[in-house]
């Protein structure tokens, strides 16, 4: 890892050092995956069929995964994992439940009622990676939303063959749609349907770079499907002050850097020692983990920043916008105003990253690559959608029209004007024909 | 307005009668949009100026609007003008700031808090289309959510020459960076930056399709910025029942006609004699609009469907999610838990859509062409970010561990577990260690 002194650069120096490496699908991928989306369009499931074998080395036997099959995975899972997998799910869905929205309803004026309400996105589907491990906590992370939510349909591919761990978690969040499909093809199969696979309005979940370039395809697509958030390499800042345990530090440092090569590892302090000896704690565990290769090459682009203060710490993670973020300070709490522009954050020494990845009950689908600024922790809100509703009285229309008129004139839109004053004119007659008769 | 009776179609008609007209920017729009991002990326204020001259046929004297114009824009007004914009501005606030959301605390297991914060985007920018007729009620929607929400930095671009109107709103809502720029060379200066123009995380608004092409390309960008929502055409669905007015349906779907040629008109009624005697109102009224031309181009593609009931009235609208949804029947409150896929909801006689146009309180940015089914309608929400935040305490860890443990173990990352085990020994150690010296 890299160590620098912040107070020592100059302001370029320092964006430069923040700035992450350029991320481009290359045109390579691009032309790949508009092939895939044209084809699995064009001959559906077998498209499918073929495409699996061709990039997976497997051709299912069948694309749909059936109930047995998921009773069976389930049969076979020990009873310890089975109980971490249920803990963690019931975490998870005590957070998420707590985020539902309640309707709004506010008169805005007396006889002008607004409100707010929130639907559930009707069909969703969830991307799970394949790959040498199963992912079942990314079944959890997207399942138990879309679960609480209430899609009507929730629909989950994997490319073959699919753990025991994931259908037994699929099973947990209610999920019957199960696939035996993986890459581009699955992104393309959930976007536009097929003959197995019904199509969805918003798909989530992490993937490979054809994955994330199918989503990225899709999303622009007016006739393809919604997405959860733009995707980037996994990250972690630690902010630590002198009262933190560099074992711990180097631990979760190690954590965010197995993910993989590019995953992004940023320490930020104002104690020098405490550099050295996080450097020191790294070089002593890196040797005994089973990922240490793919760990060494991400630390090797990876930052320990000494600051000026814990102040000036807070300011760097403001600016960086981390995915993760953990705070090892004597007063942690105490920072939380001042932070902004992270993902999730773990405060104190009881709290590493991974809690928050597998059980405690927050969402580890988080923005990347700085999209902290503009986009949320995945949550309820990502599987439903809110609407607007309102109703006036004719009081209220009486009371609130020579407003619209006046706005609808400025902006030359007669028939808008019109669609008011005709309402008006009515209420005024009819009152005055009442008044008449009585 | 084409009728059809929906009884007499068949699934596949069904589906291309609600089908959008093809949205396609059009090689064109694509490249001359790349080079003007590009020309405003190399030149910044240089290319703004001259990109001006070339398509808004006017070169700015500057691009910033001096406090001075402001102040002079506001004298100018109409007290009647003002107070109708002041009384925009308040009830748009007062529905908007009851959508703040309030933070979220859950002990998901003892030992272990999980929250959910909301922080405002940090600096938005705000596209104000310019056009024959100026339009303050977008700044409304736009300034009045960034403001509540406390974003920090709102940017407001227009074409020049800027109108009074536009001007005084975003006085009221604050707004202090204000430019004379139009097109989707204001899109790209917002978006990264010029001299003049200090750039934004995420971009609002309307426009045509070079503003919309520019913003589709900058949010593609990882090193762009985000933006609200795609943008399709305007749309109105109305769903009515034989005690509907049929002058006050034929206002409304004029209302929606006149707003350009693309605009979708939908009228869905069990009662053909609804529909018949809307057609005539909507011949009586058309003549005397401003924009006859432009509204009966609209009518030229629009739809009188007659259902079976209105509960298949309800079931067409929910498959062809209008931005809009105006509900005239006898008892439209009834029909809301039955509705999705709307952007906002109009209920009763005395709700036509212009007054959410304007001054009702919900807000006029609204998810279209299908979009409603995956997008809401523009809020708060869209202003702030959710982060959340997790603490555990030693116990709390110490309990969630074996879970946090077995799962980081079925997924082959080593380091992830060991971020917890390290802890979990060291807690163990300090309590044996306490337990020897008492």
């Amino acid at each position: 890892m890299k160590t620098v002194v912040w107070q020592s650069l100059s302001e370029q120096q320092r964006e430069s050092l923040l700035q992450r490496p350029a991320i481009t699908a290359g045109e390579n991928v691009t032309a790949i995956v508009k092939d895939i989306i044209t084809d699995v369009r064009q001959r559906g499931d077998e498209a499918l069929l073929e495409l699996a074998e061709k990039f997976d080395k497997v051709r299912p036997e069948s694309i749909t995964v059936r109930q047995e099959e998921i009773q069976a995975a389930s049969d076979r899972l020990s009873e310890d994992m089975k109980q971490a997998l249920q803990q963690a799910y019931a975490n998870i869905a005590k957070f998420h439940k707590a985020q539902k929205a309640k309707p709004l309803q506010v008169e805005t004026q007396p006889g002008v009622i607004c409100e707010q309400v929130t639907r559930p996105i009707n069909a969703v589907g969830l991307y799970i990676p394949g790959g040498s491990a199963p992912l079942p906590s990314t079944v959890l992370m997207l399942g138990v939303p879309a679960q609480i939510a209430g899609c009507r349909r929730v629909v989950l591919c994997s490319p073959p063959p699919i753990a025991d761990e994931i259908l037994y978690v699929a099973q947990l969040c209610g999920i019957t749609d199960v696939y035996n499909i993986g890459g581009a093809q699955a992104v393309a199969a959930m976007a536009y349907g097929t003959e197995s696979v019904s199509r969805v309005d918003k798909i989530f979940g992490p993937g490979n770079a054809f994955v994330t370039e199918a989503k990225r395809q899709v999303s622009n697509d007016f006739n393809g499907a919604a997405i959860d958030m733009p995707a980037g390499p996994s990250e972690v800042m630690v902010i630590a002050d002198s009262s933190a345990d560099p074992d711990f530090i180097a631990a979760d440092l190690l954590s965010q850097a197995e993910h993989g090569p590019d995953s992004q590892v940023v320490l930020v302090t104002p104690e020098p020692s405490i550099a050295d000896r996080v450097a020191d704690a790294i070089a002593s565990q890196l040797s005994s983990l089973s990922r240490a290769d793919i760990a060494r090459q991400a630390l090797g682009s990876s930052l320990m920043i000494i600051a000026d203060s814990i102040t000036q710490c807070v300011s760097i993670s403001n600016h960086y916008g981390p995915e993760h973020l953990i705070v090892q300070t004597r007063n942690p709490r105490d920072l939380v105003p001042l932070l902004d522009n992270a993902g999730s954050i773990f405060l104190g020494r009881w709290s590493p990253e991974s809690v928050g990845d597998y059980a405690s009950g927050t969402n580890h689908v988080l923005p990347t690559y700085g999209y902290t600024k503009t986009y949320s922790s995945l949550g309820l809100a990502d599987f439903t959608k809110r609407m607007t509703v309102q109703e006036l009285s004719a009081d209220g229309l009486l009371e609130l029209a020579p407003t619209v008129e006046t706005m609808a004139t400025a902006e030359g839109l007669d028939a808008h004007r019109r669609a008011v004053s005709i309402r008006v004119e009515k209420i005024k007659q009819s009152r005055a024909s009442t008044l008449k008769e009585a």
